[in-house]
């Protein structure tokens, strides 16, 4: 059989980068050989996985009838109102927003949910706006109808002889007093890939100005406050009615259970629900049923300022010095700083080959990461002559300690061999 | 905040009939004062929740490795590799089916694995042909780009005085020799809403036709072996390179993991690999977990035949003597042959309002059914004279007794009120 693609079916269905890093991901598991590095797998925290275990035991031991529901119940087409309910008392209770359940909507996952968000409100002529790029691989190909991203390249700020941060160019923005002409502004915080924070006073600058262009801004909080808080400083995240922020149970070691979650006002939150029930039916309830006792007890704060920040804080010092000790100083890479998330974001300025080619030399070795250039996407002519594209590695710093050791060392010597030709 | 919705923004954040059912499902939710016979969640049945518990047991006292995996792993984009090599194990010796893993892809649901597969090759300019109308209500606003269906009314066979089964008029069906018109022929088998099922006969005349009109058939097997079986008679499913099959694990009673299979030829399930990549990231991990062990053994064939089938077939016995028993027999109602599925669909011919009306005074007393009309969809002319669309009523016939038992003693007295005028 030859299916007879439509356009939109063709868009879905041909190759693209988060493809291949699924398929990487996917099929490394169990994999002892492989030193993965690549795809976005949270940690196996142990406390977290601990934590997960017996809330299951409870629902099973003395709860059975919540167990069996939780199993065998269809909810809203945009989550379970318990859950629901809970997270919007721990939001207000814990930031002081003025939020009510009707300002949630449980998706499956967070890439399902925003593939429905911006496939509702943007297309190829009203795009969405990535105030900095790179930016999340996941978005590149949402689009059904095209390419539906426009992308800014940053400002770029050198520290020192191995160390650099993005910031966003508004000079280049190019979004002061256009009503509309965006679907949206939307930024990931902490940054896919690069693992950068923007900062509090480029988000407010940045939120002034898309309010004042009646344009809602998307603020990405897959690895933020308040489920995994995988942020390395006491930023926390902001809300208002302008504002559609996303957040995750995936990274709260969850990934299995699908949960993704959209904070907006009601307006957007009704559109979700109708799309949601069309597209979905109903959410998974699994992920819900775990983590309501956790919001309703606001234990959620403790954990992750106890557990979760300094797990990944430690492993990503660890690592850091791994990869320092490892790469050439004589040789002029650059290395992000990692304010949050779990990623490295390594930059080898002037390397001779691409990183799609050093990609699959390492692979070859048995080390797999992300290759940079899929995160640059929506730069239209801007990008064309800025080799910075084809000059980035992203690298979980988050594994264990032995593979990332052992893979950090690899990724050196290609690196080295690379520099010499 | 005002969204701009997109062209297929506005499709899918519109009322929908699906929309409306999964309100009420979700918000009769705890609700003792409500007979629920709407929505299409599963029975609870004892047997198979202790089979959930009693795994997941197994899976925290004795795999706690496998827990913590399910919880944190992203696996493929289309499911876990150990699922899917004992899916199509067990398919291959049960059904002597050619089928390897390349031909199974999971899905977050069914109706999320249609959503996908449907817009990719279907638009309205090359709409899915539906050979027998009604047809479920969960397709009708699947398209993005506007209403893709064509549908065909049924021949309608009258059995005595109150009963009747529909089947595929296959003069009207307008399939032979068509290569291409189409961009699928699709059945749900049992169907969702009436419970019949296509005959072996018919089913093998239409997939012969879609052969031969280069034209592949979905057979949508959410009720169907092997997964919950409820088919009140020995008729398998079958399948070949030309079918695409949907099965469900909602039905087994796991709704809450949103678990759907596509069965099907290589060069589908690699399209719907990159799709769900794109739009979902990874399957749901708990529904394959839970259920892999039952593949493997194959003791998932004597569940569904000892348990499932017998627990369904009784409770559909028992509400039919009931509905029977409070219906005026002098009233040209008809009760549609309840061949599969949990449902019974009613038919009351000449009633002077429509089941929209007649939804609404059952909802005042506290009865949720699902109104008829959202089921015949795809029409176009030919249903404009069609009064039979109005007239009918979808019934959860496995909800427990009283609840069965009350509601349907309600239906018969608003049905009664509604004819005398």
């Amino acid at each position: 059989m030859n299916p007879h693609w439509t356009e939109s079916g063709q868009n879905l269905t041909g190759p693209s980068g988060i493809l291949e890093l699924m398929d990487d991901l996917g099929n490394a598991i169990g994999r002892d050989d492989l030193c993965m590095l690549g795809g976005g797998n949270p940690a196996a925290i142990p406390e977290l996985q601990a934590i997960w275990r017996e809330r299951m035991r409870e629902l099973l031991d003395h709860d059975t009838a919540g167990f069996d529901r939780m199993l065998n119940n269809y909810d809203t087409p945009i989550g379970r109102p318990a859950f629901i309910e809970a997270l919007a008392g721990h939001l207000r209770r814990r930031y002081d927003w003025d939020i009510g359940p009707g300002n949630i909507a449980v998706t499956n996952g967070t890439q399902n949910g925003l593939f429905h968000l911006f496939n509702a409100i943007a297309e190829p002529g009203r795009p969405v706006l990535l105030p900095l790029c790179p930016e999340y691989i996941g978005y590149a190909d949402l689009g059904l109808r095209g390419p539906s991203f426009v992308a800014r390249r940053p400002a770029i700020e050198l520290r020192g002889d191995h160390d650099f941060k993005y910031g966003i160019d508004f000079d280049a923005l190019g979004l002061k007093g256009k009503p509309n002409e965006f679907a949206a502004v939307c930024l990931s915080r902490p940054t896919n890939p690069s693992g950068n924070v923007v900062t509090n006073a480029e988000l407010a600058r940045l939120s002034e100005q898309a309010a004042a262009a009646e344009t809602p801004i998307v603020v990405d909080n897959a690895y933020g406050a308040p489920f995994p808080g995988i942020v390395f400083s006491d930023i926390e995240p902001t809300w208002d009615h302008n504002t559609i922020l996303s957040l995750s149970l995936s990274k709260f070691g969850l990934p299995g259970t699908r949960t993704g979650i959209l904070i907006a006002d009601e307006s957007v939150i009704q559109g979700m629900r109708a799309a949601n029930a069309i597209a979905n039916l109903a959410t998974g309830n699994i992920g819900q049923e775990l983590v309501t006792p956790l919001l309703e007890s606001d234990r959620i704060t403790e954990l992750c300022r106890d557990v979760v920040r300094p797990f990944y804080e430690s492993r990503a010092k660890q690592a850091d010095l791994w990869l320092r000790e490892a790469m050439d100083p004589n040789l002029p890479w650059r290395l992000h700083a990692c304010e949050g998330s779990m990623f490295f974001w390594l930059w080898c300025d002037g390397l001779p080959i691409s990183s799609a080619e050093l990609y699959q030399r390492l692979k070859a070795r048995g080390v797999l990461v992300v290759p940079g250039h899929y995160f640059f996407f929506g730069l239209g002519a801007s990008g064309a002559d800025w080799p910075h594209q084809h000059q980035c590695l992203r690298i979980h710093a988050a594994m264990p300690p032995d593979i990332t050791q052992r893979g950090l060392g690899i990724i050196a010597e290609e690196v080295a061999k690379a520099y010499a030709g």
